[in-house]
């Protein structure tokens, strides 16, 4: 079983963000409500990584949430063309509806690809700026080498940051793509057959042996918080049947945060380019 | 068997679509290339279906397909705002690059659900302008009270006007949803677990009493043309194993103009609310 290093593909697409975006002056806003630990905790690993490759940064924080302040605040910095080139909202926001506030940022400034504009764009098979989640995904299996065309994936996860947008991916790549999720009824039956599977529940230990044929590669994006230790969705037993499989952590999480490294220089070039 | 009586369901998507119609002024441009009989045919068929609801139209003709000119052309129907509240292109355009034409349309005025922003606000579970024939697909689902949570659905097709959008309606409902396409290796092993099957290949007589189980409820989108008569997808050994299926033609044909009907309407409404 070879364990995929995600640290690894993190580091070698950093350091080509980082020799692309020298001399160029890209500086994210990163949007926190400070009152929730995680998103605070997050913030602060995204300021670290921005440093790593030379990006300036801003982040703002929002005592209350009210999405009126949260819209205007947007507006400025999607007008503030000389100095903010990416915006982005770091989530949780209780009581605010992302997909109504992803609406407001300039798509070009959009490093999470999450508007619906880009999302759409990603759909059709235009792919620019891509949700960072599926986009580290994809860079692993392009890393490892994997081919896709008439591939048996399977998705557990249909969420709009992940399984959704991931799946249309993948889509675009000619693998046949099955999305399973809490309601699923046979999930064992899908994933037996998957010659990839990508699980993202937050179940700790969901996917076992019983779950997997022998051979299979095993993306986890899955992660659970428990007494202080950080947990992907497979179990060891099925770990143990895989060809390769993203450990947690150390998997998909750097990598994702790499691939918000990439959508930042991107939407650089796209607004200098016009 | 139960058929599926689509132009009864389009039938009465147009009625209710003429009611809400009347005294509103709606007035739709559709784009076609007039060296193409089938876009030639297709057009004169909507103008068939806007005169029976009391829409007006527009239909303009292209004797050469050229970008520049189709975007010029677009931009004043965009700005034209006291009359035109719907614009459509009818495909084929030879030489055309619909995914960049497309975006020049009027997000409000995008009848047919294919913007970028609209079709990423039909993967957010935003759902307003959606796609024409995977909008009948769902209207047909929801006459027939086809109850889609935890339901196993495979759809046989992968493109951006059907197979991508419509994976994305269903999972917003909560389906298990598969796509399929030309690439995928073991077909029959997916269409055997479906309860739900949606196909849209063109491939006269492609899905067999083999590929499906007793009780399927199938959703036939293809369309074939041979010898001056149209056939969809599925055999007859295929449909007498099914619990119900939509025919070909008088099934997802007729539902897909009434869902542009409706498309319609609510650009309209949306043009005028603000």
């Amino acid at each position: 079983m070879h364990i995929i290093d995600g640290k690894k593909i993190a580091k070698e697409i950093e350091g080509r963000v980082k020799t692309k975006a020298r001399r160029k002056k890209i500086k994210i806003a990163t949007l926190v409500y400070e009152k929730n630990e995680e998103s605070m905790l997050f913030s602060k690993l995204k300021e670290r990584a921005f440093e790593r490759v030379g990006f300036e940064y801003e982040t703002i924080y929002f005592d209350k949430l009210d999405e009126t302040k949260l819209r205007k605040k947007i507006k400025k910095l999607n007008d503030d063309d000389d100095e903010i080139t990416g915006i982005n909202i770091q989530l949780p926001m209780p009581g605010i509806d992302y997909n109504k506030i992803i609406k407001e940022i300039n798509v070009k400034k959009d490093i999470e690809g999450m508007h619906p504009f880009n999302i759409g764009s990603t759909l059709l098979g235009d792919e620019k700026l891509i949700p960072c989640t599926p986009k580290a995904i994809l860079r692993i299996i392009e890393y490892e080498g994997i081919k896709l065309e008439g591939k048996n994936v399977v998705i557990i996860n249909h969420s709009n940051i992940v399984g959704k947008p991931l799946a249309m991916l993948l889509l675009n790549r000619n693998a046949t793509v099955a999305v399973c999720h809490v309601y699923t009824k046979n999930l064992k039956e899908y994933t037996k057959r998957a010659d990839l599977l990508i699980t993202a529940t937050g179940v700790r230990g969901l996917i076992k042996d019983e779950h997997v044929k022998e051979g299979v590669i095993i993306i986890d994006a899955g992660i659970k918080k428990e007494g202080g230790r950080i947990y992907g969705d497979v179990d060891e037993s099925a770990a143990r049947m895989a060809k390769a499989i993203t450990p947690v952590p150390g998997g998909v999480g750097p990598v994702t945060i790499a691939s918000m490294l990439e959508n930042a220089l991107l939407a650089y070039e796209m607004q200098k380019s016009l």
